[in-house]
């Protein structure tokens, strides 16, 4: 028998989802464990125990959502990432293990791809995504391709320059201004304390702007049109006809969406500016397995 | 005999260029004319005299280039151009004047698949274009092909926001802070007048650089540090190998290149950061006419 499913495995910066995904996109099952990030010793003993429990003869590849930009030439991470993998050729290191075609995927394209495929994104030619959490991913589907550019870096919508000279980015990122330290949840997080305290976060905004509060109201408008901002530049560049954003911070809603449109829409040229719709993500946080599947299936059909 | 070559016109907002093209973007040989603008009946008999000067029986398409954002559904222009061709479906009108396949593009795209297939962009497989001249157009060769979007509206490179909620935007555009208005020839005749009075320009900034002016120097790193925030944008979007800059502003050189690729560096992420190059434009004016051929080629092999 041919084998004719794959393992798709998410490697999220705390926790680690491994499933078995269909070619349509849909999880057969699959399964959560915590990230061990200790060390790479640790971390890697951890996947292959994931990807032990779920092999079977059907299973004909492997694939990896990884956070972090890849260089999809060596099949390693790039950017510093927040688990122990930097410099390993993971790609290689999973193929050599298990003996099956293995993908790498940066994990927010991934969950463009399996939007694209199974939620949101289904039956369009042309998606942008952004992924709003801790940090702020994204991917494109262009002329209903995954888009990778020269060597699997592309797509990076959180690294943006909204603010010309502005402040400096988070994580490993030197940039200055982009949208990422603007308007992603850890941005909504630190207007959160100081508006309302230590205690408050992104989550919180959204309960308090819905109960009312003008000011934390206030806050979510002004990241959303902050996020138009990148959205009006990327419809310019893009001409997509959906703009599908999911991530944690994605559910303050409207109240971060209606004002993100609206400036989207003030910065976007004719015709592209009447020809998209901002929609919300479907697949919530199993996009990135599904995605990592959905590459799997790529491997598996090039092999 | 089967028509084999074709007729490229470029219409600009001062002149119109019409040349036989041939496939590899040489020109065999084309003419200039001024372009009437005081209504569309003395514009199109100006076009259509340009067609049948050039016209014989070995031409079997025409292609246009056009300073507008375009909807390739309408075949029109959409975005007002400074030319009076507004509401008029110019691809059906040449189409039923010639009766031959017609196809029309983006001044901008057809400079960057001019640049691509027959100047700077030659071997390369992901490239940007950005032409700095009154205003900032582009255009993007994606996987070897130029990239148009959903109706063929995408690479206004010119309509990044680098400035949220920044100055009103230029020409019929509505947006804030976008490249065009803080970094193209206009912005950099602004500061000109403003540092060196009413008869100073951007090009009377680059010689008074060369002359060792400091002043001029400053105001030319400035308008590229700008620049660089945009292509940083673009190489995390798009992680291309060539980033190809072009157009009369573009003239002024490494007072505004250099300063550029230093802040297109610090914005970028690796692996993306360390691929790609800046690089002149070689074809010059004569871009857009060589793309207008390019785009006839598509038409002729499709029809």
């Amino acid at each position: 028998m041919t084998p004719n499913r794959v393992i798709g495995v998410d490697l999220g910066g705390t926790k680690i989802l491994a499933g078995i995904v269909e070619r349509d996109g849909h999880v057969a099952h699959h399964r959560e464990y915590v990230t061990p990030t200790e060390s790479q010793e640790a971390l890697l003993e951890a996947v292959d125990a994931a990807v032990a429990e779920l092999l079977d003869d059907d299973v004909g590849a492997i694939g990896f959502g990884i956070p972090s930009t890849l260089d999809q030439r060596t099949g390693k991470a790039v950017l510093p990432p927040n688990i122990p993998i930097m410099g390993l050729p993971i790609r290689d290191r999973m193929r050599d293990r298990w003996q099956l075609p293995v993908a790498i995927e940066n994990d927010a394209n991934a969950a463009a791809l399996a939007e694209w495929t199974a939620g949101a994104g289904r039956g369009s030619r042309f998606m942008v995504m952004l992924t709003l959490g801790t940090g702020i991913g994204g991917g494109f589907v262009l002329d209903g391709r995954l888009y990778r550019g020269l060597v699997g870096a592309g797509g990076e919508v959180g690294h943006m320059v909204i603010e010309h000279d502005g402040p400096l980015c988070q994580g490993n990122c030197h940039g200055h201004g982009h949208i990422e330290v603007l308007a992603s949840g850890t941005a909504a997080t630190k207007a959160a304390h100081e508006a309302f305290g230590p205690g408050a976060d992104a989550h919180r905004l959204g309960r308090l702007a819905n109960e009312g509060d003008v000011e934390a109201q206030e806050i979510l408008r002004d990241l959303g049109r902050k996020l138009g901002s990148a959205i009006g530049s990327l419809v310019n560049l893009l001409n997509p006809e959906l703009v599908v954003v999911g991530g944690g911070f994605a559910a303050a809603g409207d109240w971060v969406l209606v004002p993100a449109d609206a400036v989207a829409r003030r910065e976007a040229l004719p015709p592209a500016r009447d020809l998209f719709q901002i929609v919300r993500a479907q697949l919530g946080t199993m996009a990135g397995l599904v995605g990592a599947g959905l590459v799997a299936y790529e491997a598996l059909d090039g092999a």
